[in-house]
């Protein structure tokens, strides 16, 4: 059959990580519109998008590490990070740069054996003012070390707090435009790691 | 008596903030270091420094604030960081940025009313490469929307690998030239604080 | 009479540069809203701003430099930036950071002796998107080196594109919102120079 | 014969731009280095260099863009950097940022159409500090805007007031282990093209 010589591309597996903590989180809720989008009826196929939680590891403290092994929390975390293909992070902005446990999250993971080496990523943020721009521009310097290449464009800035809302109160996107938006940002990775990866 | 005359110099609390949590941490070995020049014998008189600990903070996630309170570490944090005159930071820089404990500490700090406002500042670091300097230029980013005044000289990055060694095994600074350049940066601090609180 | 008992404030003199070469720029026409705002019937009394040209000067290249002098551009352009008590910075954001003029004027100013040295500055900005967000924060970094006293607060970012109209066809700031926000800036840098000359 | 089986590893043209105008310059003298790297006898095949002048181009004002057309210098300038495959970057640091000439070269470049779009690039510097290494950071942000696609690794501060000597009189690099690590970024800097490209 001809069918057969079409090789379908790929599945790529997306490691989603979010700076923020709080159950109605605005950058929480971007994670999930776009796990939606690249689901069984989504408009992305070919993507798969797991949110690995933040929440359960400890601060960064290097004596945790014994005979080189990790805490439990941060060996299970590592290695979501580990066996994604790219990577997806929504971090809100704090103080003009990234959230605490987003950075502390990010740290975890590259002690060495760097497990975000050589890797396609992307941000996206919503907030005020800037809606998180700041936040962004710092992390993709913390990608310079940790050996990401993000995606240049499109950028994602949601300006959550302008009109038309953006967000319900339970921190799900709902605004039509920024889901375009936000599907062109995961079309941007997907090319990319698709790129990289020949 | 004449020396009646003489008004002295206010004592300034300087509340000191180490973003690592390792024990043997050369930034601490830099507070520690500080708060002894500072001390009885110290060379620097006018001055007391005091370590907050940031360990016992939890992640920052507003969702934690009941009913406009915070959480009891979280208070006892905030408490003193608001009655300091003056700040010192001693911030390793992890992945080109700031270590996540340290901008949660930071971030709590900043909640509403922000303890930190209008008040000077001062950033040191020990690593190795840039001496931590990366970390130290994102930290004073997020100065803009604290409102800190940190002073712009001089600056101090310790190269904590290159010879002649700067740190003894329990991190402690050893190095008499780092010694005088650490001086340096209190003495500026100060001068910087009382020009502004006059 | 009692009111020679009453000191007045010493005027400040803000020389004022644009980062933007060309006729109509909005950024110049910020300048030229702060400098009426300072004159004869303007609401901001005690300070004169000047706005200095940096369109005369060569690129920097130090072998311009003849027996410790500067060619007759620059030295002219260093003399007022050296007279100057405080600064304001009008800059917009080409791609992603400073101009290349502002920061060729900023850096032959710079040259020993750094003529920037010890002063307070505001900046202002006008454009799309963070309305020139991203070169206020690389300016601030460049501020640390030139030894200024950046103010913090309040930033001011002119969101040129976006309705009601900011500036007419020849770049005058015609919004009354964004004036007023002009003016606090005017008064926290007023505000912060007299407490840094005390 | 089996030799006509192996495919040429096509050849791929780099721009040098060099943010430095003197004669001396350290960084135009790696850039060199960098040319005779990849020439006749030197040791990385299939890559040209060639080092494009900045000192000709006007100060950016867009008010020289007559009926759409540039001045004949960008204009010379603009084609030189369309038709290269990647960039090589030599920016000095210049307080703690770029060179005002680099970036007014990079900002006419960058004019629509913009002639940097989506291909590779490496920046390398010399400078005392941290060998230049604040400005590197400047210019990425940069590149984000532009669509450059920077290499991670390695990164190559060429601190050049330390011993051994870097440089000599001339500015032409003469230390070993400077060449071996600049040979090192062209590697990367050709196999990222090469990942790109495919």
């Amino acid at each position: 059959m001809e069918g057969l010589a079409v090789a379908a591309k790929p599945m790529i597996k997306v490691a989603a990580v979010c700076g923020s903590l709080r159950k109605g989180s605005y950058n929480r809720g971007l994670i999930r519109s776009a796990i939606e989008m690249c689901g069984g009826n989504g408009p992305v196929a070919g993507m798969q998008i797991e949110l690995v939680d933040i929440a359960p590891l400890p601060f960064l403290n290097t004596d945790l590490e014994v005979d080189g092994g990790f805490p439990a929390p941060v060996d299970a975390f590592r290695k979501k990070i580990l066996r994604a293909n790219a990577y997806l992070f929504a971090s809100p902005e704090y103080n003009y740069s990234l959230s605490g446990p987003l950075k502390n999250a990010i740290d975890w993971a590259s002690r060495a054996p760097n497990c975000w080496a050589d890797k396609p990523a992307a941000v996206v943020s919503a907030g005020g003012n800037f809606g998180g721009g700041r936040a962004q521009y710092h992390l993709r310097q913390v990608g310079v070390f940790l050996d990401l290449h993000f995606i240049n464009k499109p950028e994602l800035f949601v300006h959550a707090f302008q009109p038309p809302p953006k967000f319900d109160s339970d921190g799900n996107l709902i605004d039509p435009d920024t889901k375009e938006r936000l599907k062109q940002v995961l079309l941007s990775l997907q090319a990319f790691t698709l790129r990289l990866q020949q």
